[in-house]
């Protein structure tokens, strides 16, 4: 059979859901997030796509923080509201308990499992987006969602998001090991 | 329970696997890729993370062209292999049967079921990683990975990976949908 071009929008990729937190006019926000992607290791950068009409977005070219937390299957809900309302005309501040870090102006949520704490690395200025680029300076998580002091995905259980479909994936069984599984390829 | 700062590296994010296809002095290129994120719906733009050492790197600079190829769960064994190997030492140029869309250095895979080919829009210097911005010009899929003319991701069976873990995970159960279940927190 063969491939057919199916245009440039409705490709269905797994990806990471998160809820963006930033300190708008002083007061904690919070968006949906998916567009997200590690950049570099060291430093260690992480790359986030947020339109330039989002409140998220006037936020962090104002403070130069945010933070990238990751909620658990148990969050859906949530998640998903905080894409739908917007920060210019509701109050999304005490939506959930945070706590900080390091830095003044990226609330990590406490019910998410796992939280970063970003400081402003770059910008980069898209046709609609900007893609800032964040420099990790604190990953967080509770000792709960950790195996032998490592976070664990089955307890943190993420979940993804894919497009243009707009459903929300939990993760399944584990099918492999990188870095190992293709080395009985080699010749 | 408090959480804790474990550092700027270990968050096991679910990352969607892909596999990079360029042309590399000439002939088809491959190399394990999951530092992938949308960046911009229009005009579509998809970001890539590659390290500057990699034969892949120097190929996009060179042809202003590549490919994003999802494997599915089947394939985890070879997309493990292209990211063992580099392409300055090893030819993988045979390793998939492969076709073209409309750029002429973006070879498409015709075993993966999903196939992005790009051309360079921009290019963002990282410390150690180039990230390369590509304008999507074509998604490719087959009909039989396609529920009423839409990729479908049950039949696509794409999978994720998490690091420092080094672990594959195929796609669980659909727990939600997006821009909806939200909808019952709005006040």
């Amino acid at each position: 059979m063969e491939k057919i071009n199916i245009g440039s929008q409705g490709f269905p990729i797994p990806m990471p859901m998160a809820i963006l937190g930033t300190h708008h006019n002083g007061s904690p926000n919070y968006m949906a997030l998916a567009w997200v992607a590690r950049m570099n290791f060291k430093p260690p950068l992480l790359g986030i796509a947020v339109n330039n009409k989002h409140a998220s977005n006037t936020a962090i070219r104002e403070t130069k923080e945010f933070s990238v937390n990751f909620p658990s299957t148990e969050m859906v809900k949530v998640s998903d509201y905080v894409g739908l309302v917007s920060g210019k005309r509701t109050d999304k501040s005490e939506l959930f308990d945070r706590c900080y870090g390091e830095l003044k102006a990226a609330p990590l949520i406490k019910e998410c499992p796992l939280s970063l704490e970003c400081k402003l690395y770059d910008t980069v200025e898209m046709a609609t987006n900007t893609f800032f680029v964040g420099e990790i300076v604190g990953t967080w998580c509770e000792e709960r969602f950790m195996t032998d002091g490592v976070p664990d995905i089955e307890k943190i259980k993420p979940f993804v998001l894919t497009m243009p479909d707009s459903r929300y994936w939990e993760i399944g069984r584990c099918i492999g090991h990188a870095w190992q599984d293709g080395k009985g390829l080699k010749s």
